[in-house]
């Protein structure tokens, strides 16, 4: 079945019908965290986390068992500005690492237990320079959204999201800044390392970005000023949501995609929890924007899902103590 | 064979001749860093914990196999003060929930594909309340230091220790102040969920302690202040290190135990991580004052070990990511 959208109001449309939690749910699951076997409160937000993921799954008693991590990866013409440390092969270089089992998100993925797929999007057309013009035309954004779409498998009970692409945090600034307004310099950061002068170089072009394309719509930002790749992760979430299915959103450049959707339509994002704070520059207020605070901060700043990846273990550790622990009855312990 | 030691001394003499890390094997670990294919540092602090745990383990391509989670139960004479808001007959309820499979700690344990054991220690007698006299004599704490050395597993490749003593944030906070210094309010916090009122207890508590009580040296601090339980964290930490086994240090009563060691010999948590910081007031100050910055910060406040287990799947991670992936050379990716 193709992505039930063919034009940006269309995608509008299933943003705005998206389900929520389920409310009955929460409570239940809520009553279930208030009975077991530990003081109250004293798992802390391995709690919240639990009662979150049950309300999305709609069973007070849920489980993990089908994590899935998509990584999409793109090219970007904006690159042609010398906005990074690494050439624009590397983006199908790493693919091929991907496929090949050897890069870190194979390993984050192998030990959170998920399922991983790839999906390189038309790595041959890189995105237009938007110093120049709009990266993509409606159409361009709307195959890279079906293409996020139809990457998450029905079955899956958890979603990350993740990114590959040479130049994609000058796009990612770019979308943040436009959103969130601020100046460039406040939202581009070293990417893969680049040094002051690159820094300065980034700033310039997310600036000249900016100017080009006015649009601040959260779609039309993502089409102007992001690539293949970050519509790719917007479609995912969108339809992660769509099917109920949780989000553990990864870094600066997943959130800057995952943020055009919350622009579009506020609380498009309230099944996703962020899986961490890197160290890209303008993360920390991209997260706070969101009003996410991260489960993890571990000085990551990779893409590729890893930090997402890397937080999988954690919501499944919460899973499992709100599961499978027993309630004071049960144990015949003494309740305070 | 029993424990090397029959007195404190021994126990000192065999913390003073202690393995370290493997230099070598550390230089080549952080060579190996750098070849793999990401961006300089991009992993953070993963990088650092990959390096530092191959440095233990003598090579350079480590695994973590067979991580051992072991949980020790003590009880308290200090409870009679009125400083828990639990009975202390939880301890020996929560053993049993232990034992059974039903506690936070065997969910934690089976996710972090950890083997799980407890030690309940003479629960039916209390150490001394430590307000009239040392809580221990030496040959208590001797008893309880070999409990916790011989609970590790020779073929363990990572150690988390955690505790369950009702009355233990209390004996936890005296040994901090003792070694530390500052006020008896800087150390005691809420435990179990005590009101205003037992805060206050607890510091008056915490500060007659500390007068019935004057030695400051690590491993008295411990014996007069500590408790059984803390004792035998103490005696499998030093354990672990006799067999460069590395640990991951839980919360505020687990890192209580193992300052005593670090008090005793300078260098005696090197193959320790701060697994996370705990809600309980005192554990940030005391992971300051041991320099240890915390992998986790999720607001736990159970014990159990908990917070430690949680943060094994982290460190499996990083090990995975650096024993695992492609070099630049092996996946033929353009190395900046």
């Amino acid at each position: 079945m193709p992505a039930p959208f063919s034009t940006l109001d269309d995608f509008r449309k299933l943003l705005a019908e998206a389900p929520k939690a389920d409310q009955g749910v929460l409570d239940a699951a809520a009553e279930r965290n208030g009975q077991l076997t530990k003081p109250p409160g004293a798992l802390g937000r391995l709690e919240e986390m639990a009662i979150w993921y049950a309300g999305w799954r709609g069973t007070a008693r849920p489980e993990i068992a089908a994590p899935q991590v998509i990584v999409f990866a793109g090219n970007h013409g904006v690159t042609a500005q010398g906005v990074s440390a690494f050439p624009a092969e590397v983006t199908e270089q790493m693919v091929l690492n991907f496929q090949h089992g050897g890069a870190a998100i194979n390993q984050l993925s192998r030990a959170a237990g998920a399922k991983l797929s790839v999906h390189a999007l038309e790595l041959d057309r890189p995105t237009a320079d938007f110093t120049q013009s709009p990266a993509m035309s409606e159409a361009e954004v709307i195959a890279a959204l079906a293409t996020g779409w139809d990457a998450v498998a029905e079955n899956t009970d958890l979603l990350v999201v993740g990114e590959m692409g040479i130049g994609n945090t000058t796009a990612a600034a770019a979308i943040a800044a436009a959103l969130f307004g601020g100046a460039a310099e406040d939202w581009v950061g070293r990417g893969t390392g680049v040094d002051d002068a690159g820094l300065a170089t980034k700033a310039r072009v997310v600036a000249e970005g900016l100017a080009v394309n006015p649009a601040r719509e959260g779609l039309e930002v993502l089409r102007c000023l992001g690539g293949r790749e970050l519509a790719a992760m917007a479609g995912a979430i969108a339809r992660a949501r769509s099917l109920s299915i949780p989000v553990i959103l990864d870094g600066f450049i997943c959130c800057a995609a995952a943020a055009a959707l919350e622009a579009a339509e506020g609380g498009a994002l309230d099944h996703a929890l962020a899986g961490h704070v890197s160290a890209e520059t303008g993360h920390v207020r991209l997260l706070e924007k969101l009003g996410k605070a991260p489960m993890l901060s571990l000085g990551l700043r990779l893409g590729e899902a890893s930090g997402g990846a890397l937080a999988i273990n954690i919501l499944k550790s919460a899973i499992a103590c709100h599961s499978g622990m027993a309630t004071f009855a049960e144990a015949g312990v003494a309740d305070g």
